[in-house]
């Protein structure tokens, strides 16, 4: 079964296991993990940043962050179609409290005059009667905006915009390191526009489990307390921090291969009668289309697609494929053959 | 100096006072005072509920219905300029750890369509990384929308769809009896499309405090124990009680008093130079318009008409008037004279 | 029907009526009710504070401060069988999201040392995994220790050590004019010895609604946004602040009628065969007594009493009887008769 | 260095490593990781329950619990020095807004009149007033309470009574298999005394990382959603998973070596003079013990201990010393020794 339903889906290699089953290890939540805080070094400096914290997953660092941040009742902007106001179960809602204002976008990058018209909204009451506009969230690259990347000039308007007003501005980066590679942008670059930032090793780069949250010293010292608070804390996470640390030496510029990929599937489908690819050249690792015109639903046409041996999922009203290292071009041939026959076979 | 900031700048009459200082209480909190349990009576009557929980403001009214159609991380839909997100203080986010999710709409009324829209979005990805969406919200005049009434038809029209979808219902009926008066429609034709629903009296109703929320006898069970976690019950509430029954019997058919004089408003501003009327016919007592043409910025035309003897208030980018039975015609004329004179003044 | 129940019984007199109906109102939510600002500046001073604020009630009184005081996650510190804890329905649990760590002691007045046991449970494990201490409460006087009064010494030397151990300390007064009454202690002198502090306007005091909190400006304007966020603003609530002032001028010195008449009770039912008094010499105006050598649960002696025409309420295992201004010394000569009346037909 | 600090401080054998490094994995998220499916089906065996959820570690395992079986403002029920309210920061209070209750008992393991001492406490007030009582939780063993086990029929009288009250029950089972091992009960046994129980594989088990939740199958799909609102669902988790399951196979049996341990070193240092052991005859593998005698801090002998090669930690007044797999008999010894080496030089 070829699996493109998500970049989450990357199981280990062999080399990634032997490190893991190698690594020295000690406890986490004492900081005395050496593996685990060779990592958080590590990313630390991949980033900019002065300090970081290690997770077991990217969804509580987003969690984590925005409590840190905030105050309950405060307002989070985050874009309409965010992960974490999408694809998080409310979580954020719930730990924080907060109202969480969406940005109007095309494709998850928001402009400075979107923002700005958020925050009129917010500020439409008097004091007292609005909520304090307090943390800006970007998601670099956006998922469900297709693998779509913040340029860094376009990141940097709208977070010296947000900084101006007076916002804190987070970053969701679970797959920063796909917009690295395919900008050609220093991470630290884009981690320099915002107050705190994560990325996730299980999409991507391939790692079982793990994700670090950066930030100042300050931010986490605090968010430290939080992890505790939300039942984050983990004993000996060198043995998965040992993947992570793999990860960055091996599975970082091969996402290339990833994107490469992704266009080359995006370019086969739109060959295909019926299916309309959202966007024919995608900026990173996800491909978007729709197949609404082969007079298919959505949960037939993937029932069809995984019983001829491939496996996507669909977001919205569209379908999903992304790439990542457990596939290969020959994966992608196989895959985009398997969809012609679905779609051959809806014909009739 | 005339008010026209709001409907909630009434105050009780002489008649209303009377009826308060010779009201017969007792502990409302225990379910015993006797004007509080007339109020309760006549309001779950007017209503068309079973039950029905007095309050000292409409807000809380909103957040503890919330809370109890919700669980925490749960969506809550509502109009995007609905009262709830941009001038409770973000209160039912802190207290439910709700999501809200925002309706697109011109003036407040959404369609089903816009509805379905959000739900969609709200259901992008699948369920436990979506949160369940649980409550739908609605306005009833929707004040930020200018005033403006559901019609009976379209209200029925998103409560039904909203029901199929597995929702519960509820209205803030802040000003629910101006929409009564304006559309000739029974307040319980209108109650009847939701779960849950509140009427404050402390607007075009004049009196100084009160709000009543009914529902089921069950909902109101379970609101009553919110009231109490939220810090809203009362002691001798009879004493306010009275003067919400007083208004009930006295103030409500007026409304339309405050309606004409609303248009009358809208109608004469509409012929002063630079100003520009939201809507020349506002279906009720809320009137919006701009001042940009001026050549003065809000908080400067807000001023000098203070200096003039009338205050209004800011919302958003516009200038909000709302009448109300402290306001009459010849206060109108005196507000349009005043402004007449700011807008001439402006431009030399 | 004579009620004991509770001092939130009492009903406003026709004098304080009179001031309600004839009170000077304004917007309470845009702090410009003249009435209501009397109010604030009178209880301001009277506690030796900078700024105070009007709510409608007095649990949300306690529920505002917390929230102002603490951070989620935090520990409040408590006597065991504060109000806060006790009655006021888990709102503080729920709407700050502290532990809770209760203080032990005999009758609500509790110890350096107990304390000091306290915080040292709160401080068993190390940083990140204990909670941190954050903030003491005391009750003035103690409703459940049977209307206890903390002297000032007491007091001083409890907030001393808080203050030491960088604690905030809130003080709910609901009935601290009483204690100021039976100790002849200042308010000002016992409310200086906390950050915060309230006191309750339907209690001895005979107001229908009102609790005004104190504290230093920067607290109180913190605690107006959490008042917002609660639900907890008003309109024209200069109708009911009269009602407060009224009782400032008219009813404190006679809380010693009360005091007076709670001794009174104590003492005719320390007389009754059958009935334990916990204090035969109260300390104010809350007496408490055991009917269960009579051979009757608390319910049915408070059911054979209320034959009798009067009322009393259980709190745990006891029989609570208060006296305020809607009872007379007659009305306890007659309470007497109808409990020794109830105690001689349970020897049948 | 010898780590007596806590039996956390365990670091996984060879042949754990290998069995982590050849686990077969998939997306836990989604259900799909075999490995971790072949755990939870073990765990939910061993425990006698219908489902079981896979969690990072044990005090996320704790908090899903208590949300799932609580409402905000409700009451639970714990030992006064159970971990949950003293070790783990707070969290359950802020993520589920409850009242904890504290039970009074010497060692953690409390009897039926204590927990009706503490149920007639939260009962004090009447409905609406009070808050309600919801869940009890258990601690098997109990940490603080110096690795106390609960006696089946002990642990059966109180849930029963519990039950009665209409309480579900929680147990805290990070060391149950201590338990069990130690009074050579079935751990099905314990668990079918409660409606939720977990344990926890990162203590003297040995595993680097994960805890496992059991209850009903409804119990456990509602448990599923709170995990992801918490942030605490993995992806490829089997890699940890076959840690877990590796000591099920190899770890239990063994435990009774640590107890073996901890009662030989309780014995030996009770025969150092100025060392108060606790209890000289531990039930399991947790030593609590005293030096003040000595004329020296915790702090002090902490370090002086640590410069002689062994590690303990201070837990409130004591010091704690836990025994596990990375601690042999010799180890013991020579601990002892150190141990007598700081007394004696205390003395001088």
């Amino acid at each position: 079964m070829i699996l493109l339903t998500s970049d989450t889906e990357t199981k280990p290699t062999q080399a990634m296991r032997q490190a893991i089953a190698t690594a020295e290890v000690g406890d986490e939540q004492k900081g005395e993990d050496p593996t685990v805080n060779q990592l958080l070094e590590r990313v630390a400096d991949l980033l900019g940043k002065e300090a970081a914290l290690f997770f077991a997953c990217g969804t509580i660092c987003n969690f984590v962050a925005i409590k840190t941040h905030t105050r309950p009742a405060d307002v989070v902007l985050v874009e309409q179609m965010a992960h974490i106001i999408r694809a998080e179960s409310g979580g954020a809602a719930m730990t924080s409290g907060v109202l969480m204002e969406p940005i109007a976008s095309d494709r998850g990058i928001f402009t400075v005059n979107a923002l700005a018209q958020s925050l009129e909204r917010v500020a439409t009451a008097p004091y007292l009667y609005s909520s304090i506009p307090r943390l800006l969230c970007v998601e670099q690259t956006h998922n469900f905006g297709g693998g779509s990347v913040w340029q860094l000039n376009e990141l940097r308007q709208v977070c010296e915009f947000s900084r101006q007003k007076g916002l804190a501005t987070h970053m969701d980066g679970a797959r920063l390191l796909n917009a690295v590679v395919a900008s050609q942008t220093p991470a630290k670059d884009f981690a320099g526009c915002v107050d705190s930032v994560w990325i996730d090793f299980t999409k991507g780069l391939g790692a079982p489990i793990g994700a670090v949250l950066a930030g100042t010293r300050e931010f986490i010292a605090e968010a430290r307390r939080y992890k505790h608070i939300f039942g984050g804390a983990m004993r000996q996470a060198g043995i998965v921090a040992a993947g992570c640390l793999y990860a960055l030496d091996h599975h970082v510029e091969r996402l290339q291969e990833d994107h490469d990929n992704a266009t080359y599937l995006a370019q086969r489908l739109s060959e295909i009668e019926g299916i309309t690819v959202q966007d024919p050249k995608p900026e990173t690792n996800i491909v978007f289309f729709d197949v609404s015109r082969l007079g298919l639903d959505k949960a037939m046409f993937l029932t069809l697609l995984q019983q001829g041996g491939v496996k996507m999922g669909a977001v919205g009203h569209s379908i999903r494929a992304v790439t990542h290292l457990d596939v290969s071009r020959a994966d992608i041939d196989f895959a985009v053959d398997a969809i012609s026959k679905v779609a051959k076979s809806s014909w009739h």
